[in-house]
């Protein structure tokens, strides 16, 4: 193929998973391949505003080996940021990445990170300035639409798997019976969902699954502890960050001030430790809540091979798909086939993905809104990738 | 040697460790040695409690295949508990064991079960039954006097420094500039001082290291954060979640509801979210916490072989020193040579280690209450005895 002309601008927005460094490789390995090499191939620092401040890093400059090991760490290693874009900066990005002869701009994000990438491939498309415009996705929360997943959740995902089996054996083992696992997720409960990949047998944690599509009252949480703790005298849950009850409220109730910051604002995260919290008081039971959140995402020890090769073929299809003259479009995920697994790529519309979320369908979730249903494990089995660490037990055979 | 007879009984009391179980097999692999083949070999089930309830199970059963595979599980294989005993009950545990004629009882625990195990030894004394008590040492604390260290603590120090690097590989590149780790600990701040492991050039992280040695006030604390943050604009915090200002309270102040029960009891835990607030309320600056909690004690992929190693030898020391004729003792750890790191097994008076608790010395922490020294680095380092992934980075050279 005859070497594309025109530079190339790559930038990383919202927040790091533990391979979203394999898709930035991935599209500069792409380009690489196909751009001219008196082309250049940069980073821009801090997602977005490395291109508003003109801030570049010389992305052909790092050899093949420190490549390999940059795409295997967590972490945005070229800054990340949550700025979103007026129709004014847009204008502004599109005059700078023009006067830097950018032709080719891939941005690595998820929901939030897709609405600049449209953003700006529409206000080139209005001054006539011919830039292709990819978004490769990116999130540990799997809620973008028009993809059967995102790169970074199959990761996420073998983390919280594998920290619940471990949680697991550790509290069967305990008198403090109850815990709760906290899992990353305000609107979306995917993640949270593949702690199911967790249990084998019947006895197996968690024990309780809670998704923010299924809000459970405070009671009905109650009954279903109550009711484990009855069968098998230790429990443990697996809850989004965002579950609420049927009323939109925290678990905590209305005088729970876990979830509230300093000015009254809801802060991130607190709903486990106010479930435990409510285990104690009205159930007389000892209960304690975990919550790895971050580490959970960058986690390099647990990515999953599978997602790591998605997320650097995700970002060589977008960045392919740009060189070769398309613009507005996301490189998103098509499972081809379930036995054995594989998949394609796919360019679906920016327009369709910018700030829309996919929520997890109602027929994952059990009809007592406390679980998930097998059909789940097989979606998520093949994206978590890696085998999990499980335990033989000696607790049988008591005299 | 003389196979010895009378039957032997191991039981594990407490939290758990990812190494646990190794110590376990330790005294099951020891008794199979030394004792005649006609002497039982036998797990209390639930500690002492399973003592007290007649509750055993033959230990000669599993092969060793199927040992290697416990040894090398979380969670306490034989079930745990926290029960102490009253002078009653340890003369009643005592008849329970002359009547199955064990000569021989291991208990594998930490502080609290030292208790019990000296308890007994007393008791059995008293009624002139010749009884075997030994302690095997047990806790991610590392909080037992008259030991080097405690097995359990170099797997969840190995386990939280990783933590630590994941999480500034993560936090280094976002906009949320604060993120505070919760660590195990109420009392004694080892485990979170090994976070220091995890920082190797000057701006990694964490930035700042709290244990409860140290107490600082929520102003002093609110400096600390500010300066960092002005100096590179991210801060990572690791504190135990024992930590208490100069008046010991919480540094989320009075109306902090966080660490309150629905009693009103205090809480386990809570503490980094508690300081995010604080850190959000008073800087303005975006703050979360993570709590990886008992994820972090159960984690075999992060056990420290050296760790392994010790918890089975201690278990081997404690049982072939009872099996001796020895009573009253602990198996404690001796550091014999640093370079390179070996250790030697001694036996300790169970009286010198029941209940009381080893605090991290004053030398370790740093003048400004903030952080450890570089001795502590020493001292921890060949106990989370495996590599930490270290990750490299793409964010220098920037135009």
């Amino acid at each position: 193929m005859t070497p594309a002309k025109g530079n190339l601008v790559v930038a990383q927005g919202g927040g790091p998973t533990a391979v979203v460094n394999a898709s930035l490789y991935g599209v500069v390995r792409e380009a690489a391949a196909r751009l001219d090499a008196s082309a250049g191939i940069w980073g821009a620092r801090s997602g977005i505003l490395g291109v508003l401040n003109r801030r570049w890093m010389d992305l052909r400059r790092p050899d093949p080996e420190n490549w390999e090991a940059i795409a295997a760490s967590p972490g945005a290693a070229l800054g990340s940021c949550r700025k979103m874009l007026t129709d004014e900066e847009a204008v502004e990005a599109v005059a700078v990445l023009k006067a830097a002869e950018v032709r080719h701009f891939v941005y690595i994000g998820g929901n939030d990170s897709m609405d600049p990438a449209l953003k700006i491939s529409q206000a080139a498309a209005a001054s006539h300035y011919e830039l292709h415009v990819a978004g490769a996705p990116k999130t540990i929360d799997n809620d973008l639409p028009l993809t059967d997943h995102c790169p970074g959740f199959g990761s996420a995902a073998r983390y919280i798997a594998q920290a619940a089996i471990d949680l697991c054996a550790d509290v069967r083992a305990l008198p403090t019976p109850v815990s709760i696992l906290e899992v990353m997720g305000r609107n979306a409960g995917w993640l949270t969902a593949a702690t199911v990949l967790a249990r084998r047998d019947p006895d197996d944690g968690p024990h309780l699954i809670y998704v923010p599509e299924a809000p459970v009252s405070a009671g009905r949480f109650l009954r279903d502890v109550e009711r484990v703790h009855a069968r098998q005298g230790w429990v443990v849950v697996a809850v989004s960050e965002g579950l609420r009850d049927e009323n939109g409220r925290s678990l905590g109730g209305p005088r729970d001030q876990a979830a509230v910051d300093g000015f009254g604002h809801a802060m991130p995260g607190g709903v486990a430790a106010a479930m435990a919290r409510l285990v104690t008081a009205e159930l007389g039971l000892r209960a304690r809540s975990e919550k790895p959140g971050l580490c959970g995402r960058a986690c390099a020890l647990m990515a999953s091979p599978v997602d790591g090769r998605e997320a650097r073929e995700s970002g060589q299809f977008a960045a392919a798909w740009a060189i070769q003259g398309h613009s507005g479009f996301m490189a998103s995920i098509h499972r081809a086939a379930s036995g054995p697994y594989a998949v394609e790529y796919r360019p679906v519309p920016l327009a369709g993905v910018a700030n829309l979320e996919r929520r997890l369908p109602p027929e994952y979730v059990n009809a007592e809104r406390n679980g998930v249903e097998e059909s789940y494990r097989d979606y998520v089995e093949p994206l978590a990738g890696g085998p999990l660490l499980r335990y033989p037990r000696l607790d049988t055979g008591w005299e």
